[in-house]
């Protein structure tokens, strides 16, 4: 009776926030400032890292850099400094866990109130999180792939490593659903969340990647997209965004439709740098 | 324009499909039968493992058990034995790749044909896959839960394990999808997979769990909900079924209502055995 009740209750909070859902569809977005933020950028010395530290520099972010490659993030940290921007570099090696609280220890007189984790989400999360939620200001940025939510077939004889890569991104997935939802529950609301689920990016990970449907994305470009959607407070970033009909089919089409569908639209490349598969 | 054509082909296969899917949904599932498989169950010392190697025995199959816990799979083979079952016996820690191997080396005549993953499901998937796919048989469960789909709001206070937990949920059930896109690309279809996602089981993992609108469920009723759909091949098993409509009613609830709804139906239990949460 008493749950029955608050199921009643539930019923002008559901039209509430239709109404608000709708307009946010009508009304153009705010947009937050990102100035003077310290944004820490895991895996910053190539690829989706670099281009993302860039983007920050370009909105006068102060930077943190990591990444286990030395002449990497110095290479990204000259970019940012050419662009105006305060950086700071560590090399860490984030699949470590020691290196990581290591860096975060030395990095405390520069409070993080961004994190976006191109690598190591739960380790660099846990590391910032509690100063954040003392705050109640900050924003975390996991990366996964659009193989989190939908795995892709790739070329046959690589399917170990097609599934290995499906899991960890579909852990990462996770992780930033039940962080939002934690967040939500302890009331921390000016803690933001943002998950970056793109297609391939061409970033040297496998050579000559090629899709039917859909074109490589450069890390500049996806990097673009990923600014947008924090300055926005965007939950889950699909790119392309055309990703969210291909997520809505595979949840209508029967299985065998599926099955064609994903054999249409293949994946295939050369091979997968430094991944070999025995079986 | 080839592409465009190709899709127009799709159009009399997406029909099959959905007439398929009618059929099925309509008639009887056929049921297989289980006697005389080989089935290794990981964690069969006990909770889910004990239960769901009983049922097995139950359809007589051959028994293999792997736990880490000697007594517990000892007790867990004499029940399996007085059913009537062939057990064999590994005391096998499943977090130690070398070990999984290692048994899988000395299992090596008695060829797997099922194997039921509670733990540890890509490296034994690795080691007994490759046997499998010779034969074009066999059936591989993942054990992954409700929060591999959803993550739930757990007490406030271990917030931590709540997204540890999730994450590695959501890992499971990528890893069964890609699993099972995998085989099917390569033509593998002997091979059927299952990915079972109970809610809360009562294993003694946390101490008294308590929910508003479903109940705690205990191992033996998940473990014959398990085996009725394993003999029809279902892809996916939610425990309970109804499991189906909340994960569609995350789909299609804004996010305030959907927190509300989260709320309501709270999840709360004394403790996480054998996990301190540290901020």
């Amino acid at each position: 009776m008493h749950t029955a009740l608050e199921l009643l209750r539930l019923l002008p909070l559901l039209l509430l926030a239709y109404l608000e859902a709708l307009a946010r569809l009508l009304l153009p977005p705010r947009r937050k400032s990102v100035q003077g933020e310290t944004v820490l950028v895991t895996g910053a010395g190539h690829g989706l890292g670099r281009s993302t530290a860039l983007e920050f520099a370009q909105h006068r972010s102060r930077l943190v850099l990591w990444d286990v490659n030395q002449h990497g993030i110095e290479e990204t940290a000259a970019e940012c400094q050419r662009l105006g921007a305060t950086v700071h570099t560590f090399v860490v090696d984030c699949s470590k866990r020691e290196e990581i609280y290591r860096a975060a220890e030395k990095d405390h007189q520069i409070e993080q109130t961004f994190a976006v984790n191109i690598l190591a989400h739960f380790w660099t999360t846990k590391a910032f999180l509690p100063t954040m939620m003392k705050n109640n200001h900050g924003h975390i940025v996991t990366v996964s792939s659009a193989a989190g939510h939908m795995p892709a077939s790739f070329m046959l004889s690589y399917w170990l490593f097609v599934i290995s890569f499906s899991s960890s991104k579909f852990a990462a997935v996770g992780f930033h659903k039940a962080l939002t939802q934690e967040l939500s529950a302890l009331g921390k609301d000016g803690i933001k969340t943002t998950c970056l689920c793109p297609i391939f990016i061409n970033t040297g990970f496998v050579k000559n990647p090629k899709m039917r449907l859909t074109p490589i994305l450069e890390p500049d470009m996806v990097a673009k997209k990923l600014l947008e959607g924090i300055l926005i407070n965007q939950k889950m970033i699909f790119v392309p965004s055309s990703l969210n009909i291909f997520l809505f089919m595979e949840k209508i089409l029967p299985e065998r439709a599926l099955a064609a569908w994903n054999k249409l639209q293949a994946i295939q490349f050369d091979k997968v740098v430094g991944y070999r598969n025995k079986e």
